[in-house]
């Protein structure tokens, strides 16, 4: 019988969690660097409600730091928030051996570039979570919807270990779509999450139907998510038409729903600003594209930021 | 002798009460309607402490509505706030007489047209105030600094009503600007108060320092600025050449200041968006200027005050 897959996953919080209990269910062994939970973690692992089942387990070791840990594993899992003053590239280093394959989970864009500066002899798989679970107390995830991963080799491709994560995947009960392409893949989410989750913080923390139906909502959700695929388009990432008409129409359909930048925000925890918004505003500069709304947008919430730190000091 | 000039201040606040003051030291007799603050008003009048010495006066007459008013008076001063369901004409109507003169004493752009369709046969007189003073109890007034008004009839010129306000004020003891083109002043506020405004708003109440050094904060300023140009000139109004430089300079020299809107915010009171921001924003429409800076803007206050009436409710 051959050993099971190594899993360590980095960041063991609500995303990091889920998806290490679904690699467990697919009979990978699976440790945990945890920046807090650590003692909880230990004693009676993760305890998950889910539409999938009971996924409760227990890792296989749970360390404080990556420099516990004494095998590299096979797939290093970093599902870390991308925020300021958290250095993925030093968090992870002491785990990742000549094997490992490095696997991020992160919404937003250019948020791998770093990582594979810095591991440029590592298989480097980029995943974006469409996933609905929260972190409702210490070792303790309650997950509501969905699952997928999209995913692929950075900056394309779809090799060999993309390909074994996938079956793991789907063997743990979750749907995996392995992309060739999925800087591509980033951008079509980014036309949703770019103007959604600042404009609802900017609107003081509103849910997508109070931005949706309020007079001028609509109209600048819409140019604003116009501008992202102007910047797709010009960094060889053309989107289909009508994306945007499909975003509106479908985000019409849902629930009024607090995207994590909002709950972020309503809830003082630092915010994904710069994979969300600041690495489109940048690329637009680089590309000379004109981006006049988001940058308006990404100057603001920069703003509320310095304006939030000043108040609380 | 002659008989002294009637004056009735509507919107008895600060704004209201401190030109009140000043025009009763000219020896106007000077009568109020104040929505709150009546029967302080009536029992002791106005305490107001300031640097042109002590303004306190008694009103000839306080009156909750214009509806008690039985003698229309020489000037009929509106120093309302022009925010959401203030019915401003339906206000004043009832105390306009034939040989009133109208004089609106109110920031923005576009806050007139409105007056002078209802009230075509009386003089309309056009105020912008440069004064810091508020009201810090019922019927006690803080005039910290400042007082100029600059002034003149809609849509222009400088008649014999402006100027005899204008002996008044001066007599009063504030610096009176009589201009023929007060809508080009207007036009030549807006480019700080446009900007300013609604951008420490969404900052959650920013001062000016915070909004003019925080990265990228100067940068929104000035180009929202440029916005604002382009559209007075559109409107014939064009504006000097480096007055987005002149204005940048002289708000970096001021100490820290949280300006009027900033203010509401942070005391959850009505703000002035609408002849702010709305209004340039939409004559940026009717002449076919681009302002996707400022639409961007005005888009996000307008989420940010539905949201924040969803939340109240």
């Amino acid at each position: 019988m051959a050993s099971p897959t190594n899993v360590l996953i980095i960041g063991a919080g609500a995303i990091g969690g889920f998806y290490g209990a679904i690699l467990n269910r697919a009979g990978a062994r699976v440790s945990v660097v945890a920046r807090s939970d650590v003692e909880v973690l230990r004693e009676r692992g993760y305890t998950i409600k889910s539409p999938l089942g009971d996924l409760s387990f227990r890792p296989a070791e749970v360390h404080a730091s990556a420099e516990g840990v004494t095998t590299p594993p096979d797939y290093l899992i970093v599902a870390l928030k991308v925020v300021e003053g958290v250095d993925r590239v030093g968090i992870i280093r002491p785990a990742v051996g000549p094997n490992t394959t490095i696997v991020l989970i992160q919404n937003g864009i250019g948020i791998e570039q770093e990582v594979a500066d810095a591991f440029p002899d590592n298989p480097l798989v980029s995943c974006l979570a469409f996933v609905a679970v929260s972190r409702v107390a210490p070792g303790e995830l309650d997950h509501k919807a969905y699952g997928a991963l999209t995913f692929g080799d950075y900056p394309r491709g779809a090799g060999e270990q993309a390909q074994r994560l996938s079956e793991l995947l789907q063997a743990g009960g979750v749907e995996a779509r392995l992309s060739d392409n999925v800087v591509g893949e980033r951008w079509r989410k980014a036309v949703w999450n770019t103007p959604f989750n600042p404009g609802s913080v900017l609107a003081g923390g509103a849910d997508t139907q109070t931005l949706l139906t309020t007079p001028g909502g609509q109209e600048l959700i819409e140019s604003l998510m116009h501008e992202v695929c102007a910047v797709a388009a010009a960094d060889g990432h053309p989107l289909p038409e009508g994306i945007v008409e499909g975003n509106i129409r479908s985000t019409l359909k849902m629930p009024a729903y607090h995207n994590s930048m909002a709950l972020d925000f309503l809830n003082g925890r630092p915010m994904e600003i710069e994979p969300i918004l600041g690495n489109v505003v940048r690329t637009a500069e680089r590309l000379g594209v004109p981006v006049p709304r988001l940058a308006t947008v990404y100057a603001l919430i920069r703003l509320l930021v310095a304006n939030q730190a000043k108040r609380r000091s």
